[in-house]
């Protein structure tokens, strides 16, 4: 479908589970010309090529992007600076910078510096993913029915945001545009301090004893399972935005532990009216989860 | 087919999500020549019988047990020592009683005492359930791949013991014979402490001002949702369940708390190596519940 191309050469900075989902639903939609990659990881462009989500794969980011309308960075976001750092001499006036990164401000303040003149820069970051990493594991429904955010800089070119705004709604995306620290305020709540709390309680049951780690195992579907699923998440990637969203991740988690010892007081106490109370109020919010289509 | 039938009457005391879904997996194995109820609530009584899923439903434990070779017992743990004993001077000699209850050492404590002479009490606790609630939500194959633990005392009827077994594995349970104590230090792990961290980080998001608590569900996709469904697990249930086991909740509890504040640390102090380590680490437990099939 030429007519609804939406960008001639698109160059996906990194080939994992975001870059090749893009690849993917790029494809189902006929939005790319043509979808070139990097990776630094030859094996992941191997199978890029073979899967045939890409027509070239290079190692060198500024050998993807030199006839690229648009560049997406899917890379961990520690190294998003330096990426663009190498990849910036080679763009081509006009062209669309984007990233997919989970905190916002740290990326803004460290791609900014480096993009020219004359290159549109929007840092984006779409709310959806699995627990499994590589060019494998994408899916082109990845984003469907999913919040994409982007958070323009002031001076950004209208044409440039309403084309990339186009670009995640035909991949079935709801976009949502926000201040970058507000961003990075959400996310430490609603994927950040999840995410935390499940590497936690994971590791403090691989902490346990040699027999009762097997056991949890074997009786996950108690409840423990559901944490595995996070906790399974890209260990640098994970890595990258604990450290980058520090001072918000650790605000909400001090709250967090301050209701956690409230809870543990009413245990201890057996103050079976306060659990009931809290329990009955967290239920209400599952419906909302529902009733918003995020389950 | 009544060769394969195990039990008469079998009366389940509570309808509800564990409950029905008995009925439902007893009917469609043929395990009950007649199936009966008891509830207090008037609206899943007739529930219950609407579906057809029981013969008769009655307001009194007493009034359910009087033929029942074998009697459930399928509500919150706070209520089964009571329950027990409105209903034990109508149990037959020979019948078998059990329960379903998530703590072990308390609901022996509360309801052996009720037990009269002849009568077989071997407690049980299946790992399976939803976060709904009530007749309509149970279904037959909530059981299926599931353990299901038997907690015997030590006299405990060899007969008895395995025509419970059996009635476990005929809805596609597998069974685990396990003492009481052991039992509820694994269950503390595994499905109380997630069950109250859950709680407990949806109760901190709905403390949020208002404009972050929308955008906490709006954005739920990156990781929170995973804990709503859990913390729309019944309150009445889980107000009961950690008051009985707190003991072992408080203790795996702090031991979350500390390894969370040893994770803090790591954050506020950028070290990134020691954040790689652990979620390196805690990936491997995912693979451990995926080849156990609990996922």
């Amino acid at each position: 479908m030429p007519s609804n191309k939406l960008f001639n050469t698109v160059a996906l900075i990194g080939i994992g589970l975001i870059g090749s989902s893009l690849a993917r639903a790029m494809k189902q939609q006929g939005l790319a010309g043509k979808i070139v990659c990097a990776d630094t990881n030859a094996n992941h462009r191997a199978r890029a090529l073979e899967l045939g989500l890409v027509e070239a794969a290079y190692a060198s980011p500024a050998e993807a992007v030199k006839e690229a309308d648009i560049v997406i960075l899917c890379v961990p976001i520690g190294v998003c600076g330096e990426v663009t750092q190498q990849l910036a001499p080679a763009l081509r006036p006009g062209c669309i910078v984007t990233d997919t990164g989970s905190v916002k401000q740290t990326t803004i303040r460290d791609m900014a510096p480096h993009i020219p003149a004359g290159v549109h820069f929007i840092p984006g970051h779409p709310i959806a993913g699995t627990e499994n990493s590589g060019p494998d594991a994408g899916f082109a429904e990845l984003f469907t029915g999913r919040w994409s955010i982007l958070t323009p800089l002031p001076d950004t070119d209208a044409n440039a945001l309403s084309r990339l705004k186009e670009m995640w709604e035909r991949m079935g995306s709801k976009v949502e545009l926000m201040d970058a620290a507000h961003h990075d305020r959400v996310l430490a709540i609603t994927s950040h301090l999840p995410h935390l709390i499940a590497y936690t309680i994971v590791d403090t049951a691989m902490t346990l004893e040699g027999d009762l780690q097997a056991e949890v195992i074997k009786y996950s579907a108690g409840g423990f399972r559901d944490f595995t699923r996070l906790a399974a998440s890209d260990p640098t990637m994970w890595r990258d935005i604990f450290i980058a969203n520090r001072e918000a991740v650790l605000d909400i988690a001090q709250r967090l532990t301050e209701d956690l010892t409230e809870l543990q007081k009413a245990i201890r106490r057996g103050e079976g009216d306060k659990l009931f109370e809290v329990f009955t109020r967290t239920r209400a919010i599952r419906r909302g989860v529902i009733s918003a289509k995020q389950e």
